[in-house]
C-alpha cells in the first residue's frame, strides 16, 4: 500500500498544525516550516486537541507518534519529504511563490499539495519545474478528524500524481475525492458559498435569527448530510421511481419565485454587528475551547455510531474510521509476549464520553466492553487474529464473573492485565482480569473470564491450532505459580 | 405540558403517513383522510418503517400505539382534532381550498398545520374563518426521526399559534423552530435550494459527478452539520477572536470570482439523463427499501451518539431523543408488580444493529448491557426513579456473573425477567436474571446480579427509604419460596 514515509508541513496554524496531526497521529515524521513567532503554540494546541480526540477514537493500536521538527527555512523542512502539505494564508501571489519554493528544493518525485479553499492549481503550479505533482489537497475542519480532501488538478499535474495522494491518503483515515476538472472553490466551498450567500440574506432580512438557522440544518439536512448526500437522499425521496420521478416533482421547483435571492449580499457593519451580536446570545456562554471539545466528541461519536452500521461493515466516515483500523491493526507489530511470571497488560484506554451516566461514573456495562476488549488483545497475542478466525475456528466467550470496586470517570485512562489460570488447557482458556487506574494503579474492577475454543465446522469445543497452542502453552506454565488472585473463584456474595 | 390529544392527517403520502406514524407511537389516535385509491398500503408501509425505527430507538416506555382510522371525508376526520396536519400535493389553489374546508369543519380552536414546503401561509389562510390558529409546520423526510419542523405564521396567525404548537410538538420527539417572518420555502428550503442549484451547475459542468459530490458532503460539512450548524461552526473557526474575526477572514470571498453561478441551471433532458445515470451508478446496487432502512439506521446511530454527548447531557439531536424519553418515562403508567410466585417481567428489547459483531451474533458486553437496563427496570419498579437517585440516595452494582448459553442475532426480540433471591435485605438487592428469545423463550445468558443501597451522604451502604422497602418486601417474600435457580451460586468454570 502507499504509504507517506515523512512529511513537511509549510504554514502552521489551524489547517496546516492539523495535517501535522493527521500525519504525527499516523506514525509520520513531520518537518514544519512557519515563520510565525507563536507557531510552535498553535500548532501545540491542535495537536493537544487531535491527541485527545485520537483518545476517543479508536482502540486500535496508534503507531508511536511521528516525530515533529520545527525547521528555519522552507528547504530545510521539505529535505527527503515525500509529501509536502503547503497551507500558507490564501493569497495567490504568496502561495504561488511559497509554492515554486517548495519546488525547487524537494525531491522532484516528492507530492506537493496545497490547502487552498478556492484557488485553482493551473495558477498555483505556473512557474514549477516539475509541476506535474502539484495538486490541491483541501481539507476540512478539524483535519484530524474529518476525512475528506478534494483532490484537484491543474493543467500540468499528471493523472497518476492525483491517484498516488489518494492512495497516500488512505493509511492515514482520510478519503482523497479527486474532481474531474479544476474551478474555483472546487465542490465543497462550491456548496457551502452557496448556502452561505443564502444563510447571509435570511438573517439580513431577519427572517430568523443565526441560532434558527443553525437549529434548522441540524435537525434535518445536517442529521441525513452527516451519512449520505444530497443526491442519495433525493433518490429515496423519488421512491422505488428512483432519481428521475424525484427530478420530475422538484424541477419546476426552480423556476418558483424564491430563486431570486442570488444576488451577494453586502457584509456590512450592520450586518456583521447583528451576527456577531446573535452569535454571541447563541453560544457565547461556551468558550471556543469548550465548542472545539464539544464538536470533537459529536464527531468521533457520529463515527463510532456509522462503524457498525449497514450489519457492521461499516457506513460512510464510520467505514472509514473502520478500514484505518484494520490498516492500524495489521501494521501492529505483534506484541512480545515472553511469558514471564507477571501478569500480562493487554490495554490501555481512556474514559470516553458516551460511556459516562449522568453522575459523571463510568456506566456498568462499559465495563465489560473494556474486559471483553482486553480478552480480544489476550486472543490476538496468541495468534488468535481475524484470519483464524475466518479458517472457522474461535474462542468464545462462555461465562464471566465481574466486581466492581471502584469508579471510573470521564477521560481517565484505565489498563487491563491478566492471569492465566491454571485450569486453561487450551480448549479452555480462564483468565482473571484486573482493571486499574493507571494514575494511581488503584483497582477499580477485576473479571474472571472463561472462554471455549470452538470450531464452527465440528460444533463443538475442540483444542486450538498448534500454533496457538504454542502460545499459549508457555503463559500457563509461566503463569502457574502466581497462585490464585484474590477474588478469583468467587460467586456473587460469596463471603470472603 | 401542553399535549396533543386527537390528531387528523389530511393527506397521507409519504410526508402525511411519517406524521401519522409519529403521532401514532407517541400514543395518539389519528383519522386520516385521502381519497389516493393506494392510501391505505403506502401509509402502513411508512408506519412499518417507522416502528422498525423506533424499535432501535428507544429502550424507553412507548405508550400502547394510538389507533389509525381511514375515514371518507375531511368533516369526518377531523372531528373532535385538537391537531390537523394537511399534507396535500403542493398546489395552493388545492391546499387553500382543502385548509378552507378543514376550517369549517373543524373545532375552532384545533391547531390547523400545513406542511408545505414553500407556500406561505398569508396564502393559504385566506379565505379561512378562524385562521389566527393556521400555520406552516414543515417536516423533514423520514419524519418519524427527524425533529425538525419549521414553524411560521401568516398575516392573520397569532403568535399564541405558534407557541402552542411548538409545545404540543415537544413530547413526541420533535423540535419546533418558529420563523420570524414569512418568506417562500422558509428557511431550510431556502439554503437547500441553494445548495441544490449550485450542485446542478457542478453536475452539468461535469466538474463532478453525484457520487463525488455527495461525498464531499458526508465526509466533510455533514457531519459538522448533524451536531452543530453553519454558524456555530464558523465561531470555532474564528478561533478565541470569535465570529466577528471569521466574517473579517470570510467576507471578502463573497466578492470572489466563483460567485457569479447563481443563474437557474436549465434542467433539461439531457441533465435530467446524466443525473440519473450518474445516481444509478452510485447507488442503483441497493434497493430503494434498503437505502430507506440504512438511512434509518443511521440516523438512530446519530442520535444515540448525540444523547451521550456534552458530559452525558446531550446534544442536539441526542438531547430531543433524551428529553422525549425523560418524557416517555414520567408519562410511564408504573408498572403492576403484584407480587406472584413468578419471576418478573422486566423488559423486552430488541438486538439493534450497533451490537452486532462481524459474526451477525450480538458481541459480548451487550448482554452486559441488556442486564444492566433490566437491573435499572427493577429498580424502577421498586420506586427507585431519578427523583430517589438525586435526593442522594441509589443502589450501585458490586458484583455480577454471567453466562452466555446461546446466541443472540440482528433484530431478535429478547425478555429479560428476574427472580429475587433470599439473601436480599434491602440494604442488598440480589438477584437472577433470564434473558430468553421472545419467539420460542429459548434461555440466551443469565446474569446473578448484587447491588446494595448507598447513601451518597454518608458514603456507605444503608437500608433504602421506607417507601422503597415497602415494595421491595412483598417481592423478596413472594420469590423466597421459588428456590435457588439453575445457575445461581455459581462460580467461573465450577463443575456442575
Amino acid at each position: 500500500m502507499a504509504k507517506i514515509e515523512k512529511a513537511a508541513c509549510i504554514g502552521g496554524g489551524v489547517i496546516g498544525g492539523a495535517w501535522a496531526a493527521r500525519f504525527l497521529l499516523a506514525g509520520i515524521d513531520v518537518a514544519m516550516y512557519d515563520p510565525h513567532p507563536e507557531a510552535e503554540r498553535i500548532v501545540g494546541e491542535v495537536l493537544a486537541n487531535a491527541e485527545r480526540a485520537y483518545g476517543m477514537l479508536t482502540m486500535a493500536p496508534l503507531p508511536p507518534k511521528g516525530r515533529l521538527t520545527f525547521c528555519k527555512t522552507v528547504e530545510e523542512a521539505v529535505a527527503g519529504a515525500d509529501w509536502i502539505q503547503e497551507s500558507v494564508p490564501e493569497r495567490l501571489d504568496l502561495k504561488r511563490s511559497v509554492i515554486t519554493q517548495i519546488d525547487a528544493a524537494a525531491r522532484p518525485e516528492a507530492l506537493i499539495g496545497s490547502s487552498t479553499s478556492g484557488i485553482m492549481p493551473s495558477e498555483l503550479q505556473r512557474d514549477m519545474k516539475h509541476p506535474e505533482r502539484m495538486f490541491v489537497a483541501h481539507p476540512y475542519n478539524p483535519v484530524y478528524l474529518l476525512p475528506l480532501a478534494e483532490l484537484v488538478g491543474g493543467q500540468k499535474t499528471s493523472p497518476e500524481t492525483l491517484e498516488l495522494a489518494r492512495a497516500k491518503l488512505a493509511p492515514i483515515g482520510m478519503k482523497g475525492v479527486i474532481l474531474k476538472k479544476e474551478i474555483e472553490a472546487f465542490v465543497g466551498d462550491r456548496l457551502l458559498e452557496a448556502i452561505w450567500r443564502e444563510g447571509l440574506w435570511l438573517i439580513h432580512d431577519d427572517i430568523c435569527d443565526t441560532e434558527t438557522l443553525d437549529d434548522v440544518i441540524r435537525y434535518s439536512f445536517g442529521m441525513r448530510w452527516a451519512q449520505m448526500g444530497m443526491f442519495e437522499t433525493y433518490r429515496i425521496a423519488g421512491g422505488e421511481a428512483g432519481m428521475r420521478h424525484f427530478l420530475a416533482q422538484f424541477g419546476p421547483c426552480l423556476s418558483w419565485p424564491w430563486t431570486k435571492l442570488t444576488d451577494v449580499v453586502d457584509l456590512d457593519d450592520a450586518l456583521v454587528d447583528k451576527i456577531a451580536e446573535q452569535s454571541d446570545a447563541q453560544s457565547g456562554e461556551r468558550s471556543i475551547r469548550e465548542l472545539e471539545r464539544i464538536r470533537d466528541e459529536n464527531l468521533v461519536g457520529i463515527m463510532h455510531a456509522l462503524k457498525g452500521a449497514d450489519g457492521g461493515k461499516g457506513w460512510g466516515s464510520g467505514k472509514i474510521l473502520a478500514d484505518f483500523e484494520q490498516n492500524l491493526w495489521a501494521h501492529a507489530p505483534r506484541r512480545d509476549y515472553r511469558p514471564t511470571r507477571e501478569p500480562l497488560d493487554l490495554m490501555e484506554i481512556k474514559v470516553l464520553p458516551s460511556w459516562i451516566d449522568y453522575n459523571g461514573h463510568m456506566t456498568e456495562f462499559r465495563y465489560a466492553q473494556c474486559f471483553a476488549d482486553a480478552s480480544d488483545a489476550l486472543l490476538r497475542l496468541i495468534g488468535v487474529d481475524r484470519g483464524y478466525v475466518t479458517a472457522g475456528n474461535s474462542y468464545y466467550t462462555v461465562e464471566t464473573h465481574t466486581r466492581l470496586l471502584d469508579e471510573a470517570k470521564l477521560g481517565e485512562a484505565l489498563k487491563v492485565s491478566a492471569q492465566i489460570l491454571p485450569s486453561s488447557d487450551g480448549k479452555k482458556l480462564h483468565s482473571f482480569m484486573s482493571l486499574t487506574r493507571a494514575s494511581d494503579n488503584v483497582l477499580i474492577a477485576t473479571c474472571e473470564h472463561l472462554m471455549l475454543h470452538v470450531s464452527s465446522a465440528e460444533g463443538k469445543a475442540v483444542p486450538p491450532a498448534p500454533a496457538v497452542m504454542a502460545r499459549l502453552e508457555p503463559l500457563i506454565d509461566a503463569h502457574r505459580d502466581l497462585g490464585v488472585p484474590e477474588g478469583a473463584g468467587r460467586s456473587v456474595g460469596q463471603k470472603r
